[in-house]
């Protein structure tokens, strides 16, 4: 249950507080280029401690490959990656030991397996998904070879929208605002929400260009099913929304039709998927967060033994999960997209013929 | 890729305008009341025909069971699921047998499979959904032993939002509204897209009573991503939402979090799930679908040769598909329940000792 | 837990004296010729009630397609096959309603699902396995368009075994004798065992020839793990051999060991297949199948309230499994190499590249 | 493709020469004490170098918990078990950097993935399978709860078999052998062949008791159909039988059924699996090795280059497989095992009733 993806898959392990975390990273095709400093570089876009608007935990975050690797190149066996754990304050946590933190999975790990694991969420942390980005890294560079691109950032912080896309600027953007313009306003609704002991909610958007029509197995391998999960699994992932989204459910079908001339399609309401298959459009995706739920005002919640009880939380905590959280979209996008181009190889004899040869 | 659930699943099969469709229900616990004429009810609820809300082709969709039950009752054997199509008029299709209709798959199928079926969509079409409600109407026979119920209904149409969820009142309406003071304006807003040759957007609404806590596997088989997955993947769905969904990214902590007193939560943004993981409270989903890709206006599209075409759709169509949609919504949300129920029964060590006792 | 396979899949159903039995057939590559009458005729060589050498249970088992096919190919749709059951007479079954026949699935299929189908087996019925074959049929089509040939017959009843291996002999002989100078010895060793109404025990060879190099996905998709599992839940098989099979325990790795020259290898004690993965050569298996459990002398049981009972058992049963149970063989190995055939797909970039071109 | 398992998992990953191997153990129930001495031992059991009927490299194969474990108990969460390498002397292949060593998968990776990663056979060596003993210590300890008891065996060495089985003696054995009159003829027989710098094959026995009646999803998850896939696909297993396994195709259903009487069965040929569920007797099993393919005479071969060549060997090898191997098959067969038993939980709604009330 640990695992995501079919062909091209990752399987991830460790707690926030654990030893390590890390991954292994299956379907690597071989022959592929395995540059280190990439996915390192890539896991230290979502790396803690970086700017103001992370928690201030620091980790040097540092990937080691153990395994499927050769002279440079993957080999086609699993390739193992390990991030060891440095900055394990477990005493952060003793003071809510035996309480569960509202909005937290507290509650539901405990009730379910019948332990609290408090330090710091365990496996429920947000930490797991650096693994989770290690391997993305490898799907990017995967991906990359067929000129696919993975791209993301913030497209809102609490409700203050971009009207505009710029994934450059993201890049050297602190919260990695798409907008310029917007930037500082979204900037201040942290640090208000900050200085009231408060967390913020945002938007992340993911934008896939040059993926080849044809991804996506139906029926329940649908390209737009498969990133729905994937996101919608993301810690915080309140809402996804595919090309028109929500918006979508508003208009009327002479709207929303992507109609075509010789030329390809004249509009991309779509977003770049048509019966759960690549249209060879641009794939965009809105990935909605809820606020950090580790704020520091007084609030209620019951202990262990039920009892009810008000605490005040302590400790390091970023202000808006959304702004780390968008690279995490972004790898899960990047998995999905490896795991259907894996996939779809096979989808006609025509293909196979490429392969095997003719008879 | 068209099986659906680790556990409990049901794979399908079958084209709108093929000779039959149906599924494969796999993994029903041994023990259940099977009731043929429960499995027909479901069905027909989603039964093209039945009012001038739906699109006027006309089937009876009769459910046949073919195996996996001995008197009366599941046998663990896979129960084995068939509807004849009766009403194939691929004639129908004459005309668009060579062009792909804006907003439909015929495109992506073509490019993915080099293979046009033009028959109303053959696989791509809604008509599969058929064999999913007939799957998922046992496996909501098994959620009522215990105790679990699903209901759904429309939340809005072309924007038009209920202000007030009632699941009973849903079950009487034409276009299953929730709300009874907006269902005329809803309707009014349908009627005035199909006078105008159009179609129109709608958002279905999913409830969850009664769902035990601790359903859902962490981290790949987290209960929001299989349910994000299983509605994305939907015919027409463009966006998920649980619990506070969108608007929980543009709100802070101190609004979103649950906050906890001693007789359980005090509110229910979360939607019932923490972590991924069922809380026990209620389950919210809301579904959002385009608008019908068939509408009668003029439109320019490519034929299979890659040249421009105007054309003029005609036939049979549903002028909103969340209508018909939010009971597939209910179906697909009452497969991923029963899956992650059977999931979690193995879930501790202490759940594996009431079984083969112990040692 | 009915289906088998990864990307060419079958998820089959269906009781020996429900009304069908059938199978989906899911991840077959579009574009492949599907001849209906060339399933026929697959399901036809192990059709009951031919010879006197096979159950006279009288089935016509004709296979109907009920999707994934358009004009005479397949589409990338799921393709679903039914064989209605003509020949039901449960009242043969009357007698042994509450007790568990030696040898029989009856007794665990009681404790697993406390119910009691005795109706010829149920679900455990070697007629499941028709299914098996139908689904194979599709399979096989598709490795002949690589020049794959999957081929079987019975090497040995009741120990007496082949001397030559003649696969060409096996079409034309009454019980698929690979050794015509055997033939009649096999046969006769079947009367005698039916004339003290008991029945024998039996050996199939399957042999698999110009497997591409390179099948198999290490370590748990091995190709002699995939056929092992196959070919052992095979109704009736106790042990199942690859290449030099039991008989390399005894040998040393002088007298084992492949060796090769410029040609490429001088031996194939291997049976095709080293590391897993396929080696070019011809794969070879033997397959162990015990003593058809139906037999006619009296025989000592439990019923379903754990009361010892005496009973003799009547009805219409093969004198030896292996026969039959060759041709279903024969099936699940053509399944396990259409499935590693299409996820070898995508084992190097390389392969890659010439589907989706190179950036 | 490095995943075994469904509900009770394990993913490998490492190469004998890389710098480490290791296994995340995935569907552990929470609650289970988890002793980290206990995996040691149960790794220190086949590791290399401790008798001189094994390969003299010397590894310490010291297993890491990394993760899934808090307070001595599994969490629910994966638990990831690393074994870093010690002893790489990679310039013992540097001779056989570009060669195929005969019966080795040298060829065949080579072939598949089109990379030569010479060190020691990499992915394909039997060192990964120290991850599949320590990932299976947890699996027998979940086994042990519950009185389930797997153990193993050498039942002959070059066809010298055993005619008593105490699995007490095989323990303090240095071969692992069941039948202390047989072992120095077993011993001898590994001289012999060292002297004559071959190797020889072997077969391993496995018993397990006390599984529940019960385990096994029909039809292609059923018990002997996974043991059978677990067992073939352990490095250099040629053939597998299940209890009378090749003989039972030489008997008369009279001699081969196992009748009852009120106290349960009279006999054991079904080694403890009817219908591919278990029947609550013994499971028995035997799994036959080839002799080691590293032997210390002249072959010949062919290189990377199609060139043939002729070398002899160098290094350190285990002169029998099988020794080491059988406690690789019981390892395997306690991962089967574990799992059945977690998918059995969800068999019966009398079951489901046990851990989710009645409603």
């Amino acid at each position: 249950m640990n695992s995501f993806g079919v062909r091209f898959s990752i399987t991830t392990f460790g707690e926030s507080h654990g030893s390590a975390i890390g991954c292994i990273v299956d379907g690597v095709p071989a022959g592929l280029l395995i540059d280190e400093s990439y996915i390192q570089s890539e896991v230290d876009r979502r790396r803690p401690g970086l700017t103001k608007f992370a928690t201030q935990r620091k980790e040097s975050d540092t990937v080691q490959i153990l395994s499927g690797v050769f002279e440079g190149v993957s080999t086609g066996a699993p390739i193992a990656l390990v991030i060891y754990n440095e900055n394990q304050k477990s005493s952060d946590y003793e003071s809510i030991k035996s309480l569960f933190r509202p909005a937290h999975a507290d509650f539901t790990y405990f009730k379910k397996y019948n332990i609290r694991d408090y330090r710091g969420g365990g496996r429920s942390s947000a930490r797991e998904t650096a693994a989770r980005v290690a391997g993305a890294a490898i799907a990017k560079k995967l991906l990359e070879t067929f000129g696919i691109k993975v791209q993301s950032g913030i497209f809102a912080i609490g409700g203050i929208e971009a009207q505009n896309i710029d994934f450059e600027y993201a890049k050297t953007s602190e919260i990695f605002a798409l907008d310029r313009l917007k930037e500082e306003a979204q900037k201040e609704a942290i640090r208000e929400a900050q200085k009231d002991k408060d967390s913020i909610g945002g938007c992340a958007y993911v934008k896939i260009l040059n993926a080849p029509i044809g991804l996506g197995e139906p029926l329940y391998e649908k390209l737009d099913a498969l990133l729905g999960g994937a996101l919608m699994g993301i810690n915080g992932v309140k809402a996804v929304e595919i090309g028109e989204g929500i918006n979508a459910s508003k208009l009327r079908g002479s709207q929303n039709n992507d109609q075509m001339d010789k030329t390809g399609f004249l509009s991309n309401h779509s977003g770049g998927i048509l019966g759960g298959i690549s249209t060879g459009e641009d794939i965009t995706l809105k990935i909605h967060f809820k606020p950090t739920p580790s704020i520091f005002l007084n609030q209620s919640t019951q202990d262990t033994n039920a009892e009810p009880i008000n605490f005040t939380l302590k400790g390091r905590h970023d202000p808006c999960i959304a702004i780390r959280g968008s690279i995490v979209a972004e790898a899960m996008a990047a998995l999905v997209i490896a795991d259907t181009l894996l996939l779809n190889a096979s989808a006609t004899v025509e293909n196979l013929k490429k392969i095997y040869g003719n008879n």
